[in-house]
């Protein structure tokens, strides 16, 4: 494990070490997850609903604008001791970041370059309004690029989230069988997370049987399960808005050769991709020895994603094993996917996700690799 | 109801109508919600992860970028006829649209104002990259404003949705008791929704209970119900995408005098708001007419938030109920939701949500306004 600050307090400190090297005065964040990520308050920041939320970040003070609604949440859930001072100044925030700016005297004020435009405009003409001209430079990803390496709490989160996933795919295992439709298979799956300790889900879970399961991304249908189909699931929980991600597909009744087959080729990419990880790889290398090892089986025409990616707060975080070249540092937390799809046949997936160290990968997720046989 | 065509094709009408009126030729959407409100095509816009997906809409075209993780579901779910044609042509998104801008000749090309910097300059590069020149105008919320007035296939879907709400509560009725964690209320609630038909929550499901209440935002801890608490459940079901909103605050045991008076207070705001409802009317006249009940009964202090907001796709749309001046159209579905919350004390909110007609409100919630209380 990198030997970083725990929480939002080390967080902090590794934006300012940025500014410091790039030359900034002061930076603004709008993405909630990276807020969630830079105050370590949880069950606030909801992702969904209008963005009264922004941060503004200078060499000594923490600014967090918020409204109404939010203000107690903020008030109850933040960590003891929090360098945030919580802001509630009315509606124009874009004029709020450009008053914090003329405030703190601060002329290179750094921005995400997903900032939404209106709200980039908006801080201009706060600028103007108030006679100042700063530069706004454009952060490319600065900040999901921290979040990659992840902090002892955030891992204590997401392998909390990983055993709830874990517990339920035991469970699921007791309950598929012939007879069930794909929607019925997903919602007593989706309960049973949130009877178990879930606060949310990590994604809408994807549930597929039969010939569904060639569609990697594929909608529960109504389905209904039979003796002989392949079931996947793609699935996780949410815990204090931390994830866990893990695919397992089962099979209903003695597997045909075929299934067995490429079952077996797509557990070996699996465990031959996980044995090459390490930290400082580069993720493009361990992304291409899965294509190769399915390929040299014959199935590189249905094999089209990526190997894996980053998880946290968000889904999908950096970094990934994929086609682009990026390194993988020891402390991120990412995912290995492998899968075979065979259009009008079927698809398998095996899903684990894990923390990288510096010699290895160390899966959160503690499922079987194995097919399981559902018996019918 | 107004008079417009139903589905996705009526929709793109709608939207054409606009670019002859405003002289664009093209209109590009990156926003998950317009999209699936465009294209009519459920479960496959997931708003959480990376946003592969765009479209470019000309007065006789609407292509649709999307990747292959999508691409079979786009095909499975897209309703009959649909005018879409679905590319997947490679990472670089803005350079499709400026591709497309070329092919189609279109020289004045909206987009939408909470479009990402980043994406809106990759644009600009892939204009400039071919040679072309193009105005970008923004639109402010125009799409959003379009999507304020639903039609007959949305608001079946919000009644569905509304309906697993309603039922969700008379179950939570026989369910809450005294010891009870408000955790535990939550995951009950969502569980039951998943298990009688939800496809997703809504948004997260807010229980809080006793002095908590008092909080409008509040995140459900371990706090355990006792005889004397107010419950407040404010939470709905997500149907195909489309979402239900609801508030009920319930007592354990019989309440006390001022337990009593602010709630009938409330429900009287409620009430007398809804009765001042119609097509056409302003929604900052409702607001203001909520905040006068509550301040001449000597409240006005202890309710800070608006009185409602549109639901759709999203949680929060247009129109509103609240300070700023809006024109609440009939085929509006919207919020009414007035609250006390006294700190240190309790709360109470009772929302319904429904339909805006030319004459006045139709809710689709059917559970009781009265308090209910429950024994113990």
């Amino acid at each position: 494990m990198t030997d970083i600050q725990d929480g939002p307090a080390g967080r902090i400190a590794r934006l300012r070490s940025l500014m410091e090297k790039r030359g900034y005065d002061a930076v603004v964040v709008r993405d909630e997850a990276n807020l969630r990520w830079m105050t370590g308050t949880m069950g606030v920041f909801d992702y969904t609903f209008e963005f009264p939320h922004a941060a503004f970040i200078t060499h000594d003070a923490c600014y967090l604008h918020t409204d109404s609604r939010y203000y107690n949440s903020f008030a109850e859930n933040m960590p003891e001791g929090s360098p945030w001072q919580v802001d509630m100044d009315g509606f124009d925030i874009p004029g709020w970041v450009a008053q914090h700016a003329l405030e703190s005297r601060s002329r290179v004020v750094a921005i995400e370059d997903d900032m939404q435009l209106s709200f980039y405009q908006g801080i201009l003409r706060g600028l103007e309004d108030r006679s100042i001209v700063a530069s706004l430079p454009q952060m490319h990803g600065d900040i999901r690029r921290m979040r990659a390496i992840k902090d002892a709490e955030e891992i204590e989160l997401m392998r909390h989230a990983q055993s709830i996933t874990d517990l339920a795919f035991q469970h699921m295992l007791d309950y598929i069988k012939p007879g069930l439709t794909e929607k019925q298979i997903r919602t007593e799956l989706e309960s049973f997370m949130f009877n178990n300790g879930a606060d949310s889900l990590a994604f809408g879970s994807i549930v597929a049987s039969g010939p569904n399961t060639a569609n990697p991304h594929a909608v529960s249908s109504d389905r209904v399960v039979q003796k002989g189909d392949f079931v996947l699931m793609d699935y996780g929980a949410g815990y204090r808005d931390y994830r866990s991600d893990m695919t397992r597909t089962v099979v209903l009744g003695e597997p045909t050769d075929e299934q067995r087959k490429i079952y077996d080729l797509v557990q070996r990419t699996h465990e031959e991709c996980v044995k090459a990880i390490h930290g400082g790889v580069d993720g493009s290398d361990i992304h291409n020895l899965s294509v190769k090892i399915i390929s040299d089986a014959g199935y590189g025409d249905y094999y089209g994603h990526g190997l894996g990616h980053g998880v946290g707060i968000d889904i999908h975080e950096l970094p990934n094993f994929g086609r682009k070249s990026n390194i993988v540092e020891a402390g991120a937390v990412i995912t290995v996917e492998p899968g075979v799809y065979l259009p009008g046949v079927g698809g398998i997936r095996l899903e684990d996700f894990g923390l990288v160290t510096e010699d290895g990968f160390e899966p959160f997720t503690a499922s079987p690799h194995e097919l399981q046989v559902i018996d019918c």
